[in-house]
This record gives C-alpha cells, structure tokens and sequence, in this order.
C-alpha cells in the first residue's frame, strides 16, 4: 500500500488539476490531498473566489483524491507525511526543488504543470470575456 | 440496473455542479452525464470560459459521473434515453417543468439549484475581485 501526498489550493477547479491529481494517484495506492484554508491563504496573502468548504467538496468528488486533509500551516508537511505513513510527496514543478528536504522522509516528486492553464489564467479570460462583452453585448 | 442522465455546460466547475451530479447519481446506480459541445452553445449564442475538451476531463474525473457523452442538439434527449435505457432525467430546477414530455419514455425529476452558486456568480466575483485589486493592490 503506497502512500501519495500532495498540496495546493485548488481555487476554481481545473483540468490542470486533474491532470496533477491523476498522474500523483498513479504513482500508489491512496492520494491524500492537502487543502488551504481560508485562514492560511489569508496568512499568505492569498484570497481565493471559492471558500474552503467548496474547495474540499470539489475534490471529494474527485475520483482520483483518497482522503482531503485541511492544510493549515507551512510546517505541518513532515508531520502529515508521517502520521499518513507517505511514501511519496508531489509537488507541481513550480514548486521545483523546494521541499527537497522531505528527501529523509520520503520520495519528492514534483510533477510539470498543464501547459497555459491555471486558476489565475481563468480569472484573466473572465476579464477578457467581461470586455468583449462590454464591446459586443450580450 | 437504474440508469440516470443529466445534461448541461458545466463551465467553472463548482460546488452547485458537485451536488447536483451527486444527487443524481443517488437516484440510480449509474449516471450519464451529457456536456454541451462548444459549437451546439454557440448556435445557442454561448461561450465557455472552459472549451468542451476540458470540461469533459473534468467530469470524468468526478466520482459520481459514470459516462460523460457529448450533447451536440436540443433533440437528441428521446434518442438517449432509449440508446442507453435510461430511467430518470435529471435537470436543475431551473428548467422546471420544460421536459415534461420526456415523461413517456422515463421519470422526469428536478432537483434543487445550490443556493448562490453558479458559474455566473463566479464570473462576477472575479470581476468584484479585479476592482478590489485595482483599489487595494498591486
């Protein structure tokens, strides 16, 4: 039974998020998936569109996620990877090399991002969208 | 062996969508799910923000969609139902009553909306979110 973790906020749901979710399951037997709160998001800066509690329905419902866990801290990734007994830890490749330090306790893997999607690339075609609209009408 | 089938966009994926399919899903013991095609929503002058491709991976990756088939015409709901021996419709209480006729051939059932969520709210709470951005951020 191989155990894989991955972390992420998971703001506006993606097919660049399948496809992570996807090919991390594949590499074992379970997928835990570490979620953002709201509360940690803010201590960073960050504000998402979909509030927390829609955020882990979104991915309860996804096939590929065993178990969402909250992720709530910077630090709490060596305990998760422990009280979960995790073999594997990924990450997206804009996290290269980053938690490389996970090296004594498990593999890290970081996996390549979809090319040309993410939640902010969305929130930008929103906006092209609400222009043309405003030059077009509805 | 109960057969379901729902039929819509599914651009954003949200929580609104989650409950419906897993409510749907709950009335049998397989869900089909039809997704609109961007040429059928552009002969009903609609666009996407997610193009059909994406939309369909996203779906298939939701535990509660058992077959994700495209829907290319307004009419090809009676041939559906009698290809894959479906024995409930699924819509949003939106269409309330507008399929009704479909009653010969199967049960008809509409289910509640998620209050307060809807790819159209999303898109506004972007928008809500770049004027924000544009008063208090960088």
């Amino acid at each position: 039974m191989k155990t894989v973790i991955t972390y992420g906020t998971f703001d506006l749901f993606h097919v660049g998020h399948v496809n992570i979710l996807k090919r991390a399951r594949a590499l074992g037997d379970r997928l835990i998936v570490a979620v953002s709160t709201d509360e940690f998001n803010q201590d960073k800066g960050k504000m998402t569109l979909v509030p927390y509690e829609q955020r882990v329905a979104i991915l309860e419902a996804c096939r590929y996620a065993d178990l969402v866990i909250p992720e709530a801290t910077w630090d709490q990734k060596r305990q998760d990877i422990v009280e979960h007994q995790v073999d594997t830890f990924v990450m997206g490749n804009d996290w290269q090399n980053k938690f490389d330090d996970l090296n004594d306790l498990c593999q890290v893997v970081y996996l390549d991002r979809t090319k040309d999607i993410s939640s902010t690339a969305i929130k930008q075609a929103v906006l092209v969208f609400k222009q043309l609209d405003d030059v077009f009408g509805e």
